[in-house]
């Protein structure tokens, strides 16, 4: 094994900018599993050290159809950003099958022109399993970033179920990107999209449909106001990312629904509700391994299995005996 | 409120493969969350009722990417199934938006040809925000379906992502679906997708690139063999699902599929894992609500929104809270 890293030390570093110690955080935290020897005791350690040093970021969530756009808008976002002399943090988070854990979608351009850059913090992290698509780390990459002094984090997935929840779980402002002519797919999933948008920017603006789509947005809009009126009007921006056109109005709107957070309360809601799911999440992932580790789970499963015991019966026994266990076996 | 229903009559009338009695349940099964009046006890108790007359129909999962022709297929077999005397289910998992449970693709034609047919039992399910994109009440649906008689239930959903596991987890059979020139999604997902597949079939075997896709597959099944040889040898079967053609042979896959299962003991295993999973699910869910129940988590929130304490020692004291409660707090 090799020698248990400096935590105190890359922190210390990570804190003033140090690319290779942001770096270092951020794979600590991604293979530090329950599962690693240790049982997660750096992990731990790195929460630990981080946990004071976080909460100043603006979170910005991407997420959109795949094929829209993302990419590009955060590259383009991250231009406009740096030309306005932010720090900005890129977690890129991969798509990968349910199956293998592969990636579906394959290698992506990850934003080549910012490598050189100082004050742009870009890392990709693999979606692995963890229930609900994003991957198990990437709350605490999010906490590196935000204690190595990035002002904005953008967080890009790819638009399929289950992980765009988990975006808008981590963001304090959701960007929904759409573009023209997406089909019916879209016009369909507008409603559910529309619930988590804070910002709705319509990307590939120079093609056919664009206007149309910009009005059944603002209409929508408008309907959603009067059913949830929360005191922020979503705006829709238009964009062609790829030529940076609309991105300092996509900039301008992040900024006021930043303002508006604060000024509203609402930031700190957010943020609370995110740490109520990410110590339930944990809390219930220790529960799970204890369950594993249960000879009278394999026994109860038996007796379902053989239709002598059905399985809310099976689950009654179960919590008894976690319930006995107490609480003393060893940290989360 | 109405009346509770009479769980041992309607037991008894599903078992005599009535109908009304098979719907019935059903609908409890799916309406008697743990928020409905009572927490479940309706559902407890069908549960309990059904146990004992489960465990005999071979239940078969089909799953593959939209557009593949899930739906004709199985109202092929069932056509299939029927000619040959035996008596079907048919589950249709309907997919979700995760944002809002309104389905996103609308509704399908549903084998209406099949609505008089007394030994035919056809149910819709929504998706509903269960982690993992099947319903929550499915395997209890099913279980009714198996109570019922029987002998084959297919469960049917779209190819998104999670609710792909969810079948495999619930199915003796995965059948995967596949047509010609679905693209490179296909291509990259084929190994993940081989994982899961007891039996292949490539429908709309009629078009261009039939044979290619066909040939693919064998190989990569070939090749999966040497990996992973567990003694079935995964047939890859040709259909033309909207002319009933090749069926015949997707049946026999299925029943030497089945065959297979018995013999080898993998019957026995993969329902208990299935209890096991079942189980857990359950458990955990439990454990949730005692969690929301808590005020402590909520302060524990506070203070990680704070940054004051990292959520990893924040699950430790939920966990000791939940530990020092006991399992005394009423049923799954």
């Amino acid at each position: 094994m090799s020698r248990p890293p400096d935590v105190a030390d890359l922190v210390a570093r990570a804190r003033r900018g140090e690319h290779r110690a942001v770096a270092r955080l951020i794979s600590l935290v991604e293979t530090d599993t329950a599962d690693s020897p240790g049982g997660r005791a750096v992990l731990r350690e790195v929460a630990a050290a981080l946990a004071p040093h976080t909460g100043r970021a603006h979170v910005v969530g991407l997420t959109g159809p795949p094929g829209v756009g993302k990419s590009t808008s955060t590259s383009a976002l991250v231009t406009a950003l740096r030309q306005r002399g932010r720090r900005v943090g890129v977690l890129a988070v991969d798509p990968s099958s349910p199956f293998s854990g592969g990636a579906l979608l394959g290698d992506r351009v990850r934003m080549g022109e910012h490598a050189t850059d100082d004050g742009v913090f870009i890392r990709s992290m693999a979606s692995r399993g963890h229930l609900g698509g994003l991957a198990w780390s990437t709350p605490q990459a999010l906490r590196v970033l935000d204690a190595a002094g990035c002002d904005v984090v953008l967080v890009e997935t790819v638009g399929v179920g289950q992980s765009e929840i988990e975006v808008v779980a981590l963001a304090d402002t959701t960007v929904v990107l759409l573009a023209p002519g997406m089909g019916d797919e879209v016009q369909a999933a507008k409603a559910g999209i529309l619930e988590v948008a804070d910002v709705l920017a319509v990307n590939k603006a120079d093609r056919d449909g664009a206007a149309r789509t910009v009005r059944d947005l603002e209409q929508a809009v408008a309907m959603g106001a009067d059913v949830a009126p929360t005191g922020w009007r979503r705006p829709v921006v238009q964009t062609v990312a790829v030529r940076g056109e609309g991105i300092d109005e996509l900039v301008a709107a992040l900024d006021a629904h930043r303002a508006w957070l604060g000024r509203s309360g609402d930031r700190l809601r957010r943020r609370r509700a995110r740490a109520v799911a990410e110590i339930e999440a944990l809390t219930l992932e220790q529960v799970r391994r204890r369950i594993g580790d249960l000879r009278v789970a394999g026994r109860l499963a038996d007796r379902v299995a053989a239709g002598e015991l059905d399985p809310y019966r099976a689950a009654d026994e179960l919590l008894g005996t976690l319930g006995a266990m107490g609480a003393g076996g060893g940290g989360v």
